[in-house]
């Protein structure tokens, strides 16, 4: 057993890593650290574990908050919501779990383990299923790897719970899902489809707990000694600069569970004289350049603060705001013909063919 | 055990009479009726068992088709999906079942217990929770009974699954099982929260089996004489006419997992001259004459073919069809000022405060 401690101030720069590995969604993180501050202040303490200490019939539960960002942020988060959704899956099966992982390290579902960690008394695993945040159930790696998608368990803080025992597949995972979600005022807190330790080691992906730690500290470090914090991040995360400019548009509507909407840039210094856009489904999903795209998903589209170097989410976006846009590249798994079929741009409904902003 | 065969003929009857206690909703019995000619064609047997043969601690499945009418018709049924929709609540519990009861006699629900009795050799229970049909899950007896709403199972033959396993109250289990059903399709195979021998026992709508097979008989036996079958019903069931007219107009729509509209009927012989609508929500719930309401829910208004007795479903109406409209008295639960909060008409959105068509 290697597991080790997470201290708050590992939480605080997971904050700041989660929500730039959010692309844009996974929810604000703030209210989770919040919750965490103030659990750490009743002396909590999590433990973060690798997983490649699991053993093969360990079971790990995948906890997210579903639904929609803006929604998540009018609802506050109760640290017990998501610990809760835990337990409905312990009853269901008649079985504990080993240890908790995130659906998504991206945003607030970065830190929505933690927090059930603390109430239940778990590890955390260094491992997620997205590498990043996406909208949809059948956007993990999981997914791609074929494993069973039920039972899902949904909760609901005014006392609605529900499992959706049975699915032919991810995408009805999805709709159906979805439907309760939305029921819920399109929020819910979500445990997925049980994994074995050998499903993790094989599917998992790996470490990501631990990278959106460090680019946090590296931001938090960049911030304190007035250097440029993206460009921290680019080097931290192996990023690539996109574009500079100022947020001249917002269109976003709420609908179906989701957020969806396009945001345009207008370009400053480098990027003056041209215009950035970019549509997003709670996460951000396609830039076009003056019409032509130029990232798309799984590269990770990043929209930054240019000053602070914190992530902007698709639900606070707002006009005036100064960015710095940064692609950072996507988890392999997702590169593979596979993963593209679940993540390339024509999941979203974009005709494109999906082009890597790192390939040469 | 008191518990007697149901024979094909009983069975022939019980479509007949369910069809009309379901006061134009709980779906055709005729896709259910064929299901039950081939399984007895293929031996299987049904037992009818009186519900005060339950002992108090058997647990009794209550099932039924949940949905639109109008998808119902389009979707044919397989007897299985039903026995299905127990097995789930089996599965779920750990625990088998006694027996199995209608939520509904109205309509095919009338017949879905028999599907599943038949697949799982149970005995079916001679009540429901209705006395009739309802559209919604918290208008029934055992919800002015106050008895626990969950947990209830949906099925979709597509092999979507799902439970709901926690609600505060009846309109969440509504609201939450709709929307799994909505996304089925708008139509799912369901079994309720279990009940206990002495639940049905105390909440129960009693005999209700055989007050629509002796409903039906008295139909079958009227045509074959060449007799009244709607002065057969009104004797039968005790009940009032209220209008006898020609179908000229219907506006129907399938919205939120309902079929929603108002049909108007102008009078003949004895009516001519005068005009009755009814509103429908899957079931007639409110009828006017010539703009002055004259039968409203929990009283049941049933619609019928003048000729050949038959119900004429929310679904099937349509212009030119002669039809009487008859009333008949309401379960008595459902008149107690707790009833009527359930199934009034304030609960179908008419301000009207209830009065029967039995009343002096």
């Amino acid at each position: 057993m290697t597991s080790t401690p997470i201290t708050l101030d590992d939480i605080e720069a997971l904050a700041v890593g989660a929500w730039i590995l959010g692309t844009g969604g996974g929810g604000s993180p703030y209210l989770g650290l919040l919750n965490m501050r103030r659990l750490y202040a009743e002396g909590h303490r999590v433990q973060l574990m690798s997983p490649f200490d699991l053993d093969d019939d360990d079971r790990v539960a995948v906890v997210s908050n579903m639904g929609a960002p803006l929604v998540g942020q009018e609802r506050l988060a109760d640290s017990r919501n998501i610990a809760r959704a835990v337990e409905i899956q312990e009853e269901y099966s008649g079985r504990k779990f080993r240890a908790v992982m995130s659906l998504e390290i991206g945003g607030g579902n970065g830190i929505q383990p933690l927090m059930a960690a603390a109430h239940l008394g778990l590890p955390v695993i260094d491992a997620d299923t997205m590498g990043r945040a996406y909208p949809e159930a059948q956007m993990t790696s999981v997914a791609v790897g074929g494993l069973i998608p039920y039972p899902c368990a949904l909760y609901d803080p005014r006392g609605i719970e529900a499992i959706v025992t049975r699915v032919p597949n991810w995408k009805w995972m999805e709709r159906a899902s979805r439907r309760i979600c939305v029921e819920m005022g399109s929020i819910a807190s979500t445990c997925k489809a049980p994994r074995t330790g050998a499903e993790v080691k094989e599917w998992g992906i790996h470490f990501t707990v631990s990278r959106a730690i460090g680019i946090g500290r590296r931001v938090r470090e960049a911030v304190r000694r007035h250097d440029d914090p993206i460009a921290a991040i680019l080097d931290e995360a192996a990023g690539k600069k996109l574009f500079r400019g100022k947020l001249v548009d917002v269109d976003r509507r709420t609908t179906e569970g989701f957020l969806r909407g396009r945001a345009a840039i207008e370009g400053l210094d480098e990027d003056r004289g041209s215009r950035l856009e970019i549509a997003f489904q709670n996460e951000w999903v396609v830039a076009w350049r003056d019409g032509a795209p130029v990232a798309m998903s799984p590269d990770l589209i990043c929209v930054l603060d240019t000053v602070s170097g914190n992530a902007a989410g698709t639900e606070t976006i707002r006009y005036g705001m100064r960015v710095t846009v940064v692609a950072l590249p996507a988890p392999p798994v997702f590169l593979t013909p596979k993963g593209l079929d679940h993540v390339g741009p024509r999941a979203f409904g974009y005709d494109l063919d999906f082009k890597s902003v790192f390939d040469a």
